[in-house]
């Protein structure tokens, strides 16, 4: 019911993003940008095929890149993670290797666990067509896989990139799940609610709407839970005041 | 600790997604791949700038196009949404309305919920630069908008249809946060997993590691506790059985 953002959480430390042999410039871009959207910022680089930086990675990030500090490249994934804690390898294959499998969601709570506790944790993504090699996979302390519709997972470098950011985001995120936005104008109390209902159940008292007697309770009942059900604020029960007073007088001029 | 998929969920009708006068044809493809990736087949346009069907739609949507029905083509919002129980109206930006804001989250929880009462749930988004119209926004029953790093908001639509539609997604999802995969080999029994303690103590017992009788009982507690968080499977105890057997052999070949 109020309009103030609510109080920032402590994150931690955003998870690094490494990409390993990434092929595209284009997805270089992208995928910081989608880091970014997320409030991620540290984007790392295994042996990516087309040189970086280049003018077509800044382009597709939208201005990413250039917000966000530099990008290092290493020449091995061991390289690119030596100074992390935690590694999650995202992959939507199955790989014949005993290895914990990790919802998004569940990666993100950690992250913002192991964040807060002052360690630092590492999301890897393979190459866009074949994925991580399995001795990357190796390395990791665990699998993470998204569960989307099984009969088309393409899921490009950048959506994946997004939703492993966008669940870290929400992991420590205190946005209400619902909110009524008034914009300053504060919520009817109950007694405005209340002298709003007499007036509009006089006046159809008035015009015989609800004559029937028995049937009169019930339908008195219906429609204060159906005005109830509106979350009226201060504003709309004087502008609801006024159309039932501009209606009534309409009538009455016509009788 | 099992391999099998969890069983289906009643999901209900997934959401309609409705894009309000959108620009480029690549867009509506992006917007029907990500639709597809999360389940998501109802795809309605109101007033698409560019002609649909179009091949720039079909290459974008990276086959999504052909497997989803056909597309409709509305020309107001109104009238595509007009067979819908629910309109929920994605924007980013703060309107002088009074409204309900929501969480892609808890939309994604209403609209199961809808669909498995067999009501109809749609999601509007707007043109990819403006957002939706503030009359369209009134004509919706809710607001939802993405809490994501407000210093960079700038999600494209195919971005925005994934956030949406993964959380439908997850709504009804059970697949287990964790889980070890282990692929046939079946964890150790604890039966298994102390005959290796014995086995592997008896070896630095035999060598003189545990020589200091005062450290002794923690040195073995912290390396049960070790091999404990391994989460080892019966072919892995097997292996380590052999590992412990051949370095105490050429220990002993050595001497």
């Amino acid at each position: 019911m109020t309009d103030a953002p609510p109080t920032p959480l402590d994150r931690g430390a955003p998870p690094v993003v490494i990409l390993v042999e990434p092929q595209l410039a284009e997805n270089i871009g992208t995928a910081a940008r989608a880091m970014l959207n997320c409030g991620l910022t540290d984007l790392r680089l295994v042996n990516p095929r087309d040189p970086f930086p280049s003018e077509r990675a800044n382009a597709a990030s939208v201005g990413a890149l250039e917000i966000m500090p530099p990008v290092r490249i290493f020449d091995s994934t061991a390289a690119a993670v030596a100074d992390l804690n935690m590694v999650y390898a995202t992959t939507a294959r199955e790989r014949k290797m005993v290895k914990p499998v990790l919802t998004p969601r569940a990666v993100g709570i950690a992250t913002v666990e192991a964040g807060r506790a002052g360690r630092k944790v590492g999301l890897l993504f393979g190459r866009e067509r074949t994925g991580l090699e399995k001795d990357d996979i190796a390395l990791a302390d665990a699998v993470v896989t998204v569960p989307l519709n099984p009969d088309f997972t393409s899921l490009n470098l950048a959506q994946a990139v997004l939703l492993l950011g966008y669940e870290w985001y929400q992991a420590a995120d205190n946005t209400p799940p619902r909110v009524l936005e008034s914009h300053g104008s504060p919520p009817a109390t109950k007694d405005q609610l209340y002298a709003f209902f007499a007036h509009f159940e006089r006046a159809l008292d008035e015009c015989g709407f609800l004559r029937n007697e028995e049937a009169r309770p019930n339908m008195i009942r219906n429609m204060r839970n159906m005005w109830g059900r509106a979350e009226l604020t201060e504003q709309e029960i004087r502008t609801l005041h006024g159309v039932v007073k501009e209606l009534t007088t309409l009538r009455e001029k016509k009788h």
